[in-house]
């Protein structure tokens, strides 16, 4: 049974203008994040590089830019209840953050395994966590629980085309500082990132082809896309934010604006990240180095072009990060 | 016995019209690097930090705007015979890198000991590389030598105006950005940095207030200050880019207008570090992290101030780092 707020509040696909309107309702809070380019990196590539450092994003992630959308376009009615999700990753402090700005309550479901350091970032932007067992079936059944004790509005991770318009407003500012990107690649785990800039190119960028990138341990979208239906993730990959399966919101818009999909081992996405790391000084998480390991792994596909690539997030241990640098 | 181009052409300390003109001579070959700045570590630091973040540089370091404007201040027929330098760090990459842009040959005395990685970095840059003994003595003579035989100018690290003038350029586009910054800290080791940043201050910023900060075991320039004629440095630091001792054109300079200078542990050092890679999501050198152990050990003195800090730079061996970090 769907949930009454998405009963309430149908939306369509996101049109140019509702992304341009996300865009201009989540400026002032958060980051125009920066572009970066490494002449050593393109070199090694064969291709001009473009990274859009959503490491730098406000809680180190681009998932900020969703949750702050679909919070601030709910009615003020449905917002003074508060919002609820279930997450244990970058979405469940961005929500937490962006309720906390709204001065409303937020409620995550989080998995009684979750890490410690996670609790405290929700705790932090003062979330209310409610433990579960680790199962997405106890996930979700604590979370009906909840939104029906509060009468929170629930904000799915990425299968909410408010988040989607959000997370499309990465790549939108990536087309307006550079008007020539030829190929633009992504990764994806439940889709919200990638429909979202295969929206943002379809209407700032048409030129541009849209790329996913996935670990071949997770590689429920490549087998989407063959055989048209979402297909469950084996979510076996060390790239922690990509093992969620595609939504029926996600799948269609991926279905019709995304060219292909490249699947790389965890041993691509370790090297793509130390590059990262060593080449351009910055943190990122395993997830936002799929990418680059995409394009190394399939130069001839980039070859002389000028790529935007979406760093999407920085939130890694540095130990559990040092140590994976050992392992390859 | 003086070196022969360093008599041919002698310079006053550099006034702002030298600096302003080393700025316009480097642009083209440098990068305008951004700031960033973090909420969250304003928090924990109690004052408004402004990070310049010369990790982004050249070669990794601000070290590439020095030696660009010292090689591309020399008389076109001094330039031809090209320019030689004693480094094991980021300027012997940065004088290689600026000689090979201006097409002419550069010598790097290095002494054998020094990491491979450090002799590939320059030869990418097509340096000819000079093996010596590691002590002083052995890089000075080897390098005399060098000099004589090739007619190449000297380029010293830091005890060098026209490498103080390009290092100057750090802070000028600091106080750019950020027209209200109460206090500037930067590193000090021989002094270069320090020494640009302050008569930046001065020219053009007066009423910020400019600190210096420096490892425990390096606290050469804490005790020269105090006892007025430079000290010597015991050498004794994680922080390997700070380990010299100040040079006869950079003390004066620092003597004159850097209000104090505040000495860190290592241990400071390493959690400063951590606390930058973790916040910022970039990857810092320890000698870059030296201030803002500075500004988190003596907190009084910087209170609800803004802070400008000069991050040096991210040459670090990712399995060197994470050694580091779990030794605190």
């Amino acid at each position: 049974m769907p949930l009454l707020s998405q009963v309430h509040y149908p939306m369509p696909i996101p049109d140019s203008q509702t992304i341009a309107e996300a865009h201009t309702r989540i400026k002032p809070y958060v980051h125009y994040t920066p572009l970066l380019t490494s002449t050593g990196l393109d070199e090694l590539a064969g291709c001009k590089l473009v990274f859009k450092c959503e490491n730098f994003q406000k809680i180190g992630a681009f998932k900020a830019r969703g949750a702050m959308n679909a919070v601030r376009s709910l009615s003020s009615k449905d917002l003074s209840k508060g919002v609820a999700t279930h997450s244990s990753g970058n979405h469940a402090q961005a929500l937490a953050r962006a309720a906390k700005i709204a001065g409303v309550s937020s409620y995550i479901v989080m998995p009684r395994t979750s890490a410690e350091i996670k609790k405290r970032g929700v705790r932090g932007f003062a979330g209310e966590i409610f433990e579960c067992e680790p199962t997405l079936e106890a996930r979700e059944k604590m979370l009906a629980e909840v939104v029906r004790k509060t009468g929170a509005t629930e904000i799915h991770p990425f299968n909410n085309y408010a988040v989607i318009a959000g997370q499309a407003t990465a790549a939108k500012e990536l087309f307006e500082e550079v008007n020539d990107v030829d190929i633009i690649i992504v990764p994806v785990g439940g889709g919200g990132l990638l429909s979202g800039t295969a929206l943002a190119a379809a209407y700032f960028s048409p030129n541009t082809i849209v790329m996913a990138a996935e670990p071949t341990g997770a590689d429920d979208t490549f087998r989407s896309m063959q055989s048209g239906k979402i297909e469950t993730s084996q979510a076996n990959s060390i790239a922690d934010g990509l093992l969620t399966s595609l939504g029926d919101k996600t799948f269609p818009i991926i279905q019709r604006y995304v060219k292909e999909v490249i699947t790389v081992s965890d041993a691509e996405i370790i090297s793509a990240m130390r590059l990262i790391w060593e080449r351009l000084k910055i943190i990122v998480e395993p997830s936002g180095a799929v990418p680059l390991a995409a394009v190394s792994k399939a130069k001839e596909k980039f070859y002389n072009k000028k790529v935007g690539i979406i760093l999407t997030g920085g939130n890694v241990d540095l130990t559990r990060a040092l140590n994976l640098f050992t392992t390859v």
